[in-house]
This record gives C-alpha cells, structure tokens and sequence, in this order.
C-alpha cells in the first residue's frame, strides 16, 4: 500500500517534471515578443519601423512586449550618427525598444562604433539574429 | 489494491489533463494558416499579395486553409473604396479570405469605414495583429 | 503489490509516450533552419539574398544550418540562365543551400526549365513552399 502511495506521486512526479517544459514553451509563444527587420536604404522604411515599434507598445502597454529592431545590410544607415532618423532611434531606446546593428555589414561598410548612435547593440550578424529570435517563439515582422 | 488501481487511473488521467494543451498546440502548428502583410503604397504588391492567396487556395484547397491579409500603413489603400485592386479584393472575400484594415493607419490619415471597402475586417493594431497570429501559429507572408 | 509497480511503469509508459512528441516539437524549433524569400525584380535584393545566406552560413558554420531559397513572382528572374546573379547562385548551391523556384510563376511567364539555371529545385508554388516551411518551425526572412 506504502509502494502503491510512492506510484502515485512519483508518477505524479514524473508528469510535473515532464510536463514543465511544454508548459513553459507555450507561456513563451504567448508572450508578446516581436523582432523588426530593417534592411532597406529608405528612411521611410526607417519611420514605418519606429511606428510600428510605438503602435506595438501603445496597444499592447511598453511593459508587456519586448521589441527588438535589427539593422542590417543597406538597412545600416538608419543607426549611423547622421542617420535623419536618430531622434526617434533615441526615443525608442528611452522607452525600451533595444536596437540592434549588424557587425557584419559594419565592416563591410568600414563604419566604426564610433559612427554609430549611442545606446544601441550590436550582433555578429543581423540576419542570424532575425532567424534566432523566430527560433526562440519572437514573431517577425518586416516593415 | 484499490487504492493502486486508482493511482493507476489518476496518474493516466493526470497527464491525460496535462498533455491536452500539447497535442492542441501541435495540431495548431500543423494547420494550414498563413497571414500575408501589405505595407507598401504600391498596386504591384496589392496584386502579389491577392495572387499569394489565390495561388495557396488553389495548391491546398479553398477549405483546407485560413487566409488573412493584413494592411497598414502605406498600404492602406489597397482597401480604399477607390482602390485599383478593389474587385479583386471582392472576390477573395468571396473566397473566404479574411481582410483586414488598421485603424491606426485610418485615424492617421484621416480615413472613415465609409470611406473603405465593405466586407473587410478591422483592427486597432495591423502590425499587433500580424504579431498576434504568428504567436498563434500562423505564418507570415510579406509579398 | 506487483500491481502497484505495474501502476508505476503503465503511467511513466504513458507519460513517456505523449511526452515523446514534445520534446520532438522543441528539438525542431532550436535547430538552425531558416527560407529565404525573393519576390522582387531586383538584383540587389537577389544578392542580398545570397549575402544572407553566406553570412549565416560563416556565422553558424556550414553544417549547422539548413538554408533555403524561394523565388517567386517577380523574383523568378533571379534563377533565369541569363540571371545576373547566376555564378552566385551556382556558389550557393555548391555550398549546400538549396534554391527552388515556383512553377505556378514559371507557368506565368511561360518559361521552360530549360530556360532556368541547373542545380535549382522546383516546387508548385513557393508562396505554399514559404509557409509550409514556418509550420514546420523554420524560421523566414524577407531580404
């Protein structure tokens, strides 16, 4: 009887830890989490993302999404220090949009750190980010 | 003896309960169900993203599959009452595709339902819409 | 008591066996695969195309990353033979990514296989091809 008590709750047991990992994939995909791909020259495109990004957070409340824009390929220009779009980079960060350049097409473009706006990240490669982020339960978005 | 076979039985009906939501969620990654973005101020991809939809219908069957095209922003007047591309969205909401305008966009540019096709849907947020279905296992598409 | 520990080993069995599925999903979505789609006339987007995929291919390493290419609609003229990108393409294929063109628009446009470069795969519509390969966890990108 003992034994039959111990079945029970280590099948219980067994369920729990089983289960925990489905539970917690599926919390994941219902979070709120969004990556926006900049990959144009066209600071309307530039614009549409940070409205899209503003949209994001007035409908859904800043706390409740987690937004990342990745910048990459002729989409670079957009976080440059002259980029005519910098304010509103700025803006963005300051309510928790994290903002993302392409190391890779840095170099290809021979832009230091130094050229670029402040407060932003940066990944080895932007399209690598964008696949990894959809991989992780992030949806994609591609203004 | 009893009290094992209803160990038995409450362990299988413990993770009858719990892998419910699983197998819900595997059925839904499996089904055909894809979102298509318009977000471009261009007629060309207004066609392409009602040529998408015609062209999945026809490969999987009209029944087979769930089709909602999202516009916002520039593409906004893909679903304006003067749209060049105005019957062809007609007769994919007689196919059962789902259209949907942003009202964001529709306030930003001063733009009534009067002023917009009938039969299509509306959402707050385009960009938290094709957000939200890709979160629900939907695909995305941005002819 | 032995039908206590049968208890015991039917529920783990069980568990096990609707577990097995999930940790099947989850293995699929950590795994590096990701469709690349080419739906413009335009040779910067095809090269940018293949810059992603060489990018993430040196960024992941060769062997840890499935890479597909998808042109279709006004992107088909990337896999024509006289296709300005067409060496690139070659690369690419050498490299193990695969690139697959949609008959639906070949159909369109009245063009034979013979007219398309060699090495390339074919699928009935790659509007169809874009969004399986989501539902099958892989991530998308739109260059």
């Amino acid at each position: 009887m003992r034994f039959s008590r111990f079945a029970f709750l280590a099948a219980l047991a067994a369920v729990a830890a089983l289960a925990a990992p489905t539970a917690g994939a599926q919390a994941g995909a219902t979070t709120n989490k969004v990556v926006l791909q900049v990959s144009d020259n066209d600071p309307a495109k530039w614009n549409l993302a940070l409205n899209n990004a503003r949209n994001i957070q007035t409908d859904l409340g800043e706390k409740n999404v987690e937004i990342e824009i990745v910048a990459y390929g002729p989409g670079i220009g957009m976080l440059k220090l002259d980029s005519p779009v910098a304010n509103r980079v700025g803006e963005a960060l300051g309510k928790g949009v994290k903002v993302v350049a392409c190391e890779n097409t840095m170099g290809n473009q021979k832009l230091a750190k130094a050229e670029m706006l402040g407060g932003i990240s940066y990944v080895q490669a932007g399209v690598v980010e964008l696949m990894q982020k959809q991989q992780q339960g992030w949806a994609y978005i591609r203004p």
